[in-house]
């Protein structure tokens, strides 16, 4: 798992440089469909990945978007009216079976089809019209890291690349990630802080609120806390109630609006007692007990790359730290075959 | 918030006897304007509702469904493609602005917008097109329980009403309904069960998935449980580590193809030392180390309005056991106000 966290500005490059072509094919046959709207399909960590593709989506093309219910189409044995969509489904092995049962159901119904993985050959790769290879090497942790990340990148070019910019703005980013992994030194500290925890509450909003869901699992699967993820605004509607003394808060809260947004969920958060730790922006940073700063990028959408990286190195310290091996999380498969 | 829960079962009378003339307009209408694609836009235990509407929508209409950001609109300020789109917001009270300002730019941008509130003079049911009032009564508690069935209710007769069905299926519920929540002993049994519990797992799948939302968010906001919802499948792909002998798991599996699917679930999380508590049909429950039997209404898509029941009460008497007050969760007012 370390050696994966560190991997990604590598990972990172060699999609930037070797992946455009597959993804501006991609982007072209997507702008030439006119989708009236986009359906995402994932589970686990790609899901997050999908839950950032549907801000994108929302914000950059101004299209409704959703994810498919599998279950729908592999036990209720649905088929439903797709024609004018687009559905995107994203997974690092490409070989769950409802994934792959979903995406041909909806290629049948009409929808124009994208697999997005790790592994060009996959069941779901070959399934899909379109096929985006995430080059990421690799993934033998069962915890997804490298993958979550080059996921979010390769969605990032896709769904700008629809929406007519072809910007570069990603190009800064492998620098910026040594730059973050690198600091190993704020890490510990947060591990030592938060060695006893068992309970937390992970909170974001807008592009961050992915993040927000993927620390939580990250948290939950290799540091086995009860880590739980809410929309800043959801928090608000009853799930505050959990936050305790006990039940610190991971906050995540970049530049832009969203971080802003954001801002004003902790104020009303902070209490006596309640320990608040913030990765982003400097001055959300600054506000709360601890955290990590993390550079904003010039693209502040690309922010979810960055922010993601400290709480990767957070939960495997926290792993090791508490006994547990956190390339072998207890129950766990690296593929995971649902229907 | 005991009364409330007692109250169930007139509040629907009270919908399926009043309320039918205005859900059925209200279908026509859809109906009529043949929609491609349905929205959901709701928060808190109203998104649960919506979560169940998205099932009917996929498997009843063969549409596809998702839910608005409303932070895309409110924060970022997106003005979304909708045209031949329905956009339904679920709120007890009507008046969070965000869901306002959310519906009111569905309507600016094309869709078909239809309100589901338990107040008919409020912001949200003006702002949209069509109003169903869920006539659940005056709603106090901060925990919402009668308004989440009457809006379960609303949706089930609305969505099925679009798909052309007229069965009078739901009129049996309120004395299924009564029977449940007349059987208080199995309910003070769990309660003492789980009286030192901080940590819990809950699991279901199709129809189910939204009463294990809403069941977690229940005891979350009286029982100050770090209680996570996971759809069965997605509990496999990473959260299952966090399951121990500390952490029970709730599971809903009722009858029918979603409840059959969540037993093969089950069957791969019991282990030594791991408790599983079963909500639902009887031979899940008997395989179960503990649970509550709940009746099969003839139509099984209703079974969610049944299921959610024993684990109102459960949270309810887990607050008491505690020393907490169920009426007033700490933290949290009824009506919130976010954007």
């Amino acid at each position: 798992m370390a050696a994966e966290i560190a991997e990604q500005p590598t990972a990172w490059r060699r999609l930037l440089r070797d992946g455009t072509a597959a993804i501006d094919a991609a982007a072209t046959r997507i702008r030439a469909a006119r989708p009236r709207f986009v359906l995402f399909v994932a589970r686990g960590t790609s899901d997050h990945a999908a839950l950032y593709g549907k801000y994108l989506t929302e914000i950059v093309l101004g299209l409704p978007a959703g994810s498919c219910s599998p279950s729908t189409v592999t036990v209720y044995g649905v088929r439903p009216r797709l024609d004018g969509g687009l559905v995107v489904a994203i997974s690092q092995s490409g070989s769950s079976p409802d994934l792959v049962e979903t995406v041909s159901a909806a290629r049948e119904c009409g929808a124009l089809t994208v697999a997005v993985t790790n592994h060009s050959d996959s069941p779901l790769a070959l399934a899909a019209e379109q096929h985006i290879d995430i080059l990421a090497g690799s993934e033998l942790s069962v915890a997804a890291t490298k993958s979550y990340t080059a996921q979010l990148l390769a969605l990032y070019l896709l769904l700008t690349g629809v929406g007519g910019e072809h910007t570069g703005n990603a190009a800064e980013l492998p620098e910026l990630a040594e730059r973050v992994l690198s600091a190993s030194e704020p890490i510990a500290v947060l591990a030592r802080r938060y060695r006893f925890v068992t309970r937390m509450v992970v909170t974001g909003r807008g592009y961050s609120y992915p993040t927000a869901c993927e620390a939580a699992l990250k948290l939950m699967e290799t540091g086995y806390l009860s880590a739980h993820a809410f929309s800043g605004a959801d928090l608000l509607h009853g799930p505050l109630a959990v936050v305790a003394e006990t039940v610190p808060v991971l906050a995540i809260a970049s530049a832009g609006p969203a971080g802003a947004a954001m801002r004003r969920v902790l104020n009303g958060i902070r209490a006596p007692g309640i320990d608040v730790c913030c990765i982003g922006d400097e001055s959300a940073v600054n506000a709360a007990d601890t955290g990590i700063v993390v550079p904003t990028p010039i693209d502040e959408r690309l922010s979810p790359l960055l922010e993601i990286l400290p709480i990767q190195q957070l939960a495997w310290r926290l792993a090791l730290a508490r006994g547990y091996d956190p390339d072998r999380p207890r129950g766990l498969t690296k593929v995971i075959e649902t229907r």
